[in-house]
């Protein structure tokens, strides 16, 4: 019976862990639903112009875009806990597909999307959230800087209505120049404006509209405000329904002067299993061969979407700590479930986020009315889509992404370590000019030396004259634990003090900052051991932890001088002095020193 | 004038420190040369035979391993700084040298030394011998008793007579088992003869002769004791010219009841660019695709023949500081001279260096007359190599490599750490079952794997009830630096303990591990002031270092807590807990706290 009572209390509680509306959807009232539905809406309206133009980033008919916008928004009310968090196709995720997809067909991103949701899914079921965590702050700002030039880059070409196929940044640049000449005016003109005009819309939510309370006007004023800030956020549809009706009337009158999204699939993805096999250019591929031909993407893509994800979670967590591993799950189920409806890989969107924050969201539920807003478009508005122009939806992508470029990391990052400036610079230059997909590895792979590196390099500090009252004695300080990249630089440094000119003096090592110490570290020590009793010197350890003494301990037999107290270390000090050199460790040992101390006592830990 | 002795005293220390010779020449005495010549002698009768050996473990021509002998012997003179080091072909480099040089010819080999050398050389005038620092001891010993069981199992046909050829270990076991039946009766019995016999002369080292020195006898005796040492150390030239002279014998009489090395080239190896482009099977390889068929040797065969070099010398060091440096400089040198005389890959043999070391070698000049003996075996002996019998070679490498097996490390790594096994055991399975040249940095992944782990989970000690005077808090201290992977986990950290029921207790983070810190790490404890200012409650971060503080400091404006003493904590906790919650931190800052410390008193320094 209270077994029992235990166990439903642990279900309940992971319940409310892994399955957060359990929690907030028994306190949900109407007027949350209110506002969930305005922000809702709100964050639809700009997810669907965003949801066709990142399909053409991921190079796959605009449907797909939609699709990818429909499942996440409702699998992320049941499971998501940042109620904030957009879950939809994003530039930067659509812009490592298409690296991965490129020349294939939309069954390879679908599949993308499973496997990596397999992956997010996985990693949180496994705790391995902490992975993501070797991806500093740099090396996502360099990613993320040259995502949003790469993706802009990508664009420009539908800006002047020109048509070429191109491998990477460097190549569309250059196809660029070459086809300039055949520009569109057109579409010069309607992709300039609308970026102006976006660029316009954008500042409006920064307009200041002083009121006075006391004013019989300030009611009109506080309305106007409100309605600034929803043009500012609707912006993205505001255009596109405008440039789509023009196009409507142009082609009634005769023909339009820019080129136009054209037909899209109208109606509800058909759910079905993943693509496990697939054809494209006259081969068959099977399970393993696409699996292989997504290469390492069924990792990168994961890394970069949790890494959003978690990032957005955090931005809004208020002070709240954010449960990763719930983030992940989260995610993964998306990409999961929207996969059995032809989604691309999909992840938390930061600019639409905002939007959200802005729009005043309540729960998640918001979710619901952006899902429904999708499926209204899917169902009826598919036939007006053929309208938008396609340099419309160039510029919303260009000024979607352009606040990406993230110039003003630089500053901070060179005023507070800047070191850190080579892994964003590394980053951000690999995936300009060799690759999006590798130009993140090599960020990684640089911050990780640099991480070795420390990781054999401790700091180490040397006082040769560290007194303790009328003793004065050689006293080194390793500022890290003893692993084993870092022991024969210690050793060097403790062998060097040990033949330096103050013959008299014992050197003793300080252990306090070490906590751990493996079996190579521990053979360290007994060399060094050696070496000192070859030349007659002593060394002693103090404050060394008892792990690490034992471990020392077992790899050889042979004693060794330990304090873990300054009386201590005072007293062996003294009896060194006393017969300050060969001084016999047996002899010590009998006069009743530790050799193998207690653990010591934290002194410092209470200042 | 002055600056000329200046030049001059800086150019004579530098020629000490990279041409060690210059140091010890000149002090160089007719005693010394007796001692070298002796000590030469008796390396270089062990030296031929492996020689020989080990080229056929790489699966060359015999005479190659003569000339691997040759130059290496000579180099080691001018650069050596380990008088004890034998440089010349070893079992493990020859089974590195096959595994990648497979099917190949010669100039494959050759070319493998040349570029090894020009690494070796480049690490050690770049310093990156910090690099070989990331193979842990138990890798070592993982990687070590793998090669010593794949080289005696390539062995093992010989000592049958059979004749077949394999890709692995595994293979080569199942072959032996299918062909045991069509084993050669002689092979087996000289074969099994010679590894007893040098089973047997290697343990007349370890005979005692008790002799009384009044005795007369003793004399005698004594020099019966030097004959014994002799023999086992010259075991190997020994069984290989009894069996050679046995063979001989019995072909002069009629036929040879087990098979011969059969002919070897005679004379010096031609001197000669190593070879830039090659052609085998019917394919001419240039430089390119020779690098690329070398592939990973290139790194790892320099990697394991520093490890090895840098390992012996410590090894006789004498508790004298090894210049890593110079020992990369001397092998690289050895390496790429070695490959202007068709040299396979060389580095330093542990057996030889034990049989010099006791031998009685004075100088590296013993290096000289191993030289000379493999001068004049390669102009006189090598028609009487024709009769060396296989098995005996065989015998002569099983017997060498067995005790290379170190089945004695295991108990005191499981003593001292057993995750240091899981590294050890990894390379050692990679090594046997996969390939020998993946399980080495199968094994280096997986300890950089763990070193990662480390660095991002740090030890953070948490006290709840810290006090101070009367004052009680909340004390947390990591134990390490606070680099991007370890920020989140300590973040969390110090979060939750600021959301716990104690609300009306301050936050100390004690900074005192603290010595680096990265932009991730100051973006996520700026985070962290966020949480806590958004929560209305403090954190005070104690003993920070001030380059750590203005790191923080420059990524966000925002002011924070900082103490640089018991008392200066004291008085901030005084504070707060006049004014627990909601303090202002402005108020704080015009009360005169800094909020940027000078650099902490190293208060714990002296004890």
């Amino acid at each position: 019976m209270l077994f029992d009572v235990m166990l439903a209390k642990k279900f309940k509680k992971i319940l409310d862990k892994r399955l957060p509306i359990v929690k907030w959807l028994p306190r949900y009232k109407l007027k949350d639903s209110v506002s969930d539905m305005m922000g809702g809406f709100t964050v639809g309206i700009t997810m669907i112009p965003q949801a066709l133009a990142y399909a053409s980033v991921a190079g796959l008919p605009p449907q797909y875009g939609l699709y990818s916008a429909l499942i996440g928004s409702f699998v992320y009310i049941f499971l998501g806990t940042c109620k904030e968090l957009s879950i939809g196709p994003t530039a930067v995720i659509a812009l490592l597909t298409s690296s991965y997809t490129h020349r294939t067909n939309p069954d390879m991103a679908v599949l993308l999307c499973f496997l990596s949701g397999c992956v997010e899914l996985l990693c949180g079921i496994f705790n391995l959230g902490f992975l993501v965590q070797f991806v500093s702050l740099p090396v996502v700002a360099g990613f993320n800087s040259a995502a949003a030039i790469i993706t802009a880059t990508s664009q420009l070409k539908k800006i002047f209505g020109l048509q070429f196929d191109s491998e990477n940044c460097l190549e569309t640049w250059r196809k660029l120049v070459e086809n300039i000449h055949k520009y569109n005016l057109g579409d010069v003109i309607l992709g300039v404006s609308c970026i102006v005009v976006l660029l316009s819309l954008r500042r409006l939510k920064y307009v200041k509209i002083p009121y006075d309370k006391e004013n019989p006007k300030a009611g009109r004023k506080r309305a106007l405000k409100k309605v600034l800030r929803f043009i500012a956020m609707g912006r993205n549809a505001l255009v596109v329904i405008v440039c789509a009706a023009v196009a409507y009337a142009l082609k009634k009158k005769g023909d339009v002067p820019f080129s136009l999204a054209g037909n899209i699939d109208p109606g509800m993805p058909q759910a079905e299993v993943p693509p496990f096999s697939t054809t494209f250019g006259n081969q068959t591929y099977s399970f393993i061969e696409m699996c292989e031909y997504l290469s390492s993407g069924i990792a990168i893509v994961p890394i970069v979407s949790t890494i959003g994800n978690i990032a957005i979670a955090k931005a809004f967590a208020h002070g709240v700590i954010i449960d990763s591993t719930q983030e992940m799950i989260a995610l993964g189920t998306c990409n999961i479930v929207g996969s059995f409806f032809h989604s691309l890989p999909i992840a938390g969107s930061l600019s639409r986020s905002a939007v959200s924050n802005a729009s005043g969201i309540r729960t998640q539920m918001g979710g619901l009315y952006v899902g429904i807003l999708v499926i209204l478009s899917l169902s009826l508005l598919t036939p007006y889509f053929y309208f938008i122009p396609e340099a419309t939806l160039a510029s919303v992508i260009i000024c979607s992404v352009i606040f990406m470029v993230e110039v003003r990391m630089i500053k901070p990052i060179w005023g507070s370590n800047k070191r850190d400036l080579i892994p964003a610079f590394a980053t951000f230059l690999a995936c300009l000019f060799i690759a999006v997909e590798l130009g993140i590895v090599i960020g990684i792979v640089v911050d990780v030396i640099f991480l070795l590196y420390f990781s054999a390099r401790p700091r180490v500090l040397v006082e040769k004259k560290a007194i303790l009252g009328d003793l004065e004695y050689i006293l080194i300080t390793p500022s890290s634990d003893l692993l084993f990249p870092a022991i024969d630089f210690v050793r060097e440094i403790v062998a060097k003090a040990g033949i330096s000119k103050h013959q008299d003096k014992a050197v003793v090592v300080n252990c306090k900052h070490m906590y751990r110490a493996d079996f190579t570290a521990a053979q360290g020590i007994q060399d060094l051991l050696q070496d000192f009793r070859k030349r007659n010197r002593h060394v002693i350890f103090h404050s060394m932890r008892s792990g690490v003494a034992k471990m020392i301990g077992r790899v050889s037999a042979a004693e060794f001088l330990c304090s873990s107290s300054g009386e201590e270390l005072t007293q062996i000090l003294t009896d060194l002095r006393a017969a300050p050199l060969g001084l016999d460790q047996e002899s010590l040992q009998i006069e009743g020193y530790k050799t193998l101390p207690e653990e010591p006592v934290l002194y410092e830990a209470h200042m």
